[in-house]
């Protein structure tokens, strides 16, 4: 895998971005749309940088409904946006508590020409918003006759569907983590504990090409994992755990997000059930999720899978949802989602049974929604569970 | 350093931080203090979880002007809020986008005793609300006789002074990083490029007990790096670079913040005479940085020294900031800062030159202030720059 060939993105990427941008503002009737969150600003102009750790400082840029757009940065991340495509570039000398960027936001959205007098922000559905709340309002107190509403829906639909480019990053990131998943059997062993198996993936996941890692969940358990959320704990993994490890690793910007279980030493019978019992559900939802159907479709038919036998269904709510510049996107992969699959969606899918009380058996794949069959970007798990001796 | 005993805090940590809160809520007439960000629910619950990393499910901790804080959390989540301190966890089925929370928010809010009628959030100055803001207004509307107010000024006067164990814990993640400074110009040789120093820089980290490594930049270049916010090139280091590396690593949970500088074969006279420039200025506002002063003198101190000899300064716009469980935290060194330094502030002291156009010199030195001098939790810096062959 030749990664150094792969970083960035070619010009035409960005103007294509710009341009679905653009035909999505004039159905939703936006004169231009406001963003501030690192994923969304790298979408737009492909900037890699780690500075948003800082909330010192926002940064903004402004994609107007017609023409290019305009980067409003503090001068110290100026340097790095002249490297972009992005050629118009204003900037503060910040920190400027009393005038963070406001100004400059306020009078490039005044200047847009205004056709619906609405331009769209963060504001809505799975965002966040990269500037203090008081700013935003200073930023909507000061406009007038322009009104700042939801963005949300448009910025889904357009990031929803990767492009070819995309895709390939996100098939980099997922071949990162998949190289290590299918190292583990050799340099875990029993004893060891989950702070220091998280930290030798991670070391592997580095040296392996990882651009970063910014989730990483090792989870051991009798039988299974307890919760799939928390840090790593000195818990020495032993005869009869089930080892859980996610990862939401990125190259350039964009994410796998790839589980994996093994059995350490031996499995019962039930944990044995649950694993084929899952296994079995996913086939049905890895066939299940063509282009045309729902994500609801997708649940429904893992779910039906599942809950056959009198097993107890649980599924942390969903089964799966988008992927790509962040770790979770939409859709989501639950019943009451109505989102149509089209190509070039990415997608994880996830089915999960609590067993017994307290034991998770957690299946992640993904895929990239096609004309035809859906296409899977990670090599499908095993039936039986890899052991660790 | 014994790391695996290090993870974590003791209950009445935790305590201490709530009565303290709560006697600030007294003082900014608060009935509450609602929190959604990873590092303020960090803060008082003590949870360790990379969960955040997606947007889909929002996290709410309330911490009542009297009692114990209540945690509402999805239900994924909930096992592992179990383990913590808190007693009172409240959870919903998501996702649920219809009512992510806020149903259970606005209760809980409605419950809290009646005395201001208002609870402060997540609204201002250098923070980021943990949720989407069509959701805060929609728990805004549902109030009925309670206000959502700025709780920014709060909860940076709480934090911004630290507790002996959180000191204790930014100067394990100082000290991983330092081990690894140490080691650079034995594993760095010309040749090797910024995306391949980053990478071995840290695995470094990562074998040397980092918890996390969420920024790390490397940046080289002929006499100094152009800028210092951008991710790593292919950019093979030469004879005459100034190699610059920063990195906000973690151990659980709490930064550092911390640079080092490496000349690369052979150095002008100009380079050396802003090296030790910078060095000279850094002793100075080392010695300036104590109890009683503001940060705004701290800077004038160093801005004083580095325009001396008319010498052209340039300080990204400050001189240095606060850390904590964030990469920068308030205050800023910056001349308008009048924030007044106390005992357990922990700051990073930063001064900078742009000693020609496009060669900037940054050096980061960590301290606590303390009642005495402030004290050094970094490795000073040589005067004389590390050199790599």
């Amino acid at each position: 895998m030749d990664l150094e060939a792969s970083y960035g993105f070619a010009p035409t990427e960005f103007e294509d971005r710009v341009v679905r941008a653009q035909r999505l503002m004039e159905l939703h009737h936006l004169d231009g749309l406001l963003l501030t969150s690192m994923d969304n600003i790298r979408y737009f102009i492909g900037v890699d940088s780690t500075f948003w750790e800082s909330y010192t400082r926002p940064w903004f840029v402004l994609v107007p409904a017609t023409g290019a757009p305009l980067a409003i940065i503090p001068e110290i991340g100026r340097a790095i946006i002249e490297k972009t495509w992005i050629k118009e570039i204003r900037s503060w000398s910040s920190p400027r508590p009393e005038d963070e960027g406001t100004s400059l936001v306020v009078a490039a959205i005044s200047d847009l020409p205004r056709r619906h007098g609405r331009v769209g922000a963060e504001l809505g559905f799975e965002l966040r918003l990269g500037m203090p709340v008081t700013q935003l309002n200073a930023i909507i107190g000061d406009l007038k006759g322009v009104e700042i509403v939801d963005g949300a829906s448009l910025i889904w639909q357009l990031r929803m569907i990767k492009s070819p480019a995309e895709v390939s990053k996100i098939k980099k990131a997922v071949g990162i983590a998949g190289a290590v998943y299918a190292q583990v059997p050799g340099f875990v062993k029993i004893g060891d504990t989950e702070r220091t198996i998280l930290r030798e993936f991670r070391g592997r996941l580095n040296m392996g090409g990882a651009s970063a890692i910014p989730t990483l969940i090792c989870r051991s358990d009798v039988g299974g994992p307890f919760e799939i959320t928390g840090g790593p704990r000195n818990r020495p993994i032993a005869d009869g755990d089930l080892l859980f490890i996610d990862t939401g690793t990125t190259f350039d910007g964009y994410f796998c997000d790839y589980d994996r279980n093994y059995q350490v030493g031996r499995a019962t019978d039930a944990l044995r059930y649950a694993q084929e019992k899952v296994w079995d559900a996913h086939e049905i939802g890895l066939q299940a999720a063509t282009a045309g159907v729902t994500a609801g479709f997708v649940f429904e038919q893992m779910a039906k899978a599942l809950s056959s036998g009198g097993a107890d269904l649980n599924s942390n709510g969903r089964m799966g949802h988008g992927l790509g510049l962040r770790l979770t996107e939409p859709p989501s992969i639950r019943l009451e989602d109505n989102t149509v699959l089209q190509p070039g969606m990415v997608l994880c899918i996830e089915p999960a049974l609590e067993y017994e009380p307290g034991k998770i058996v957690l299946h992640e794949e993904t895929v990239v929604i096609t004309d035809g069959k859906a296409q899977l970007l990670t090599v499908r798990a095993p039936k039986q569970l890899a052991q660790i001796r």
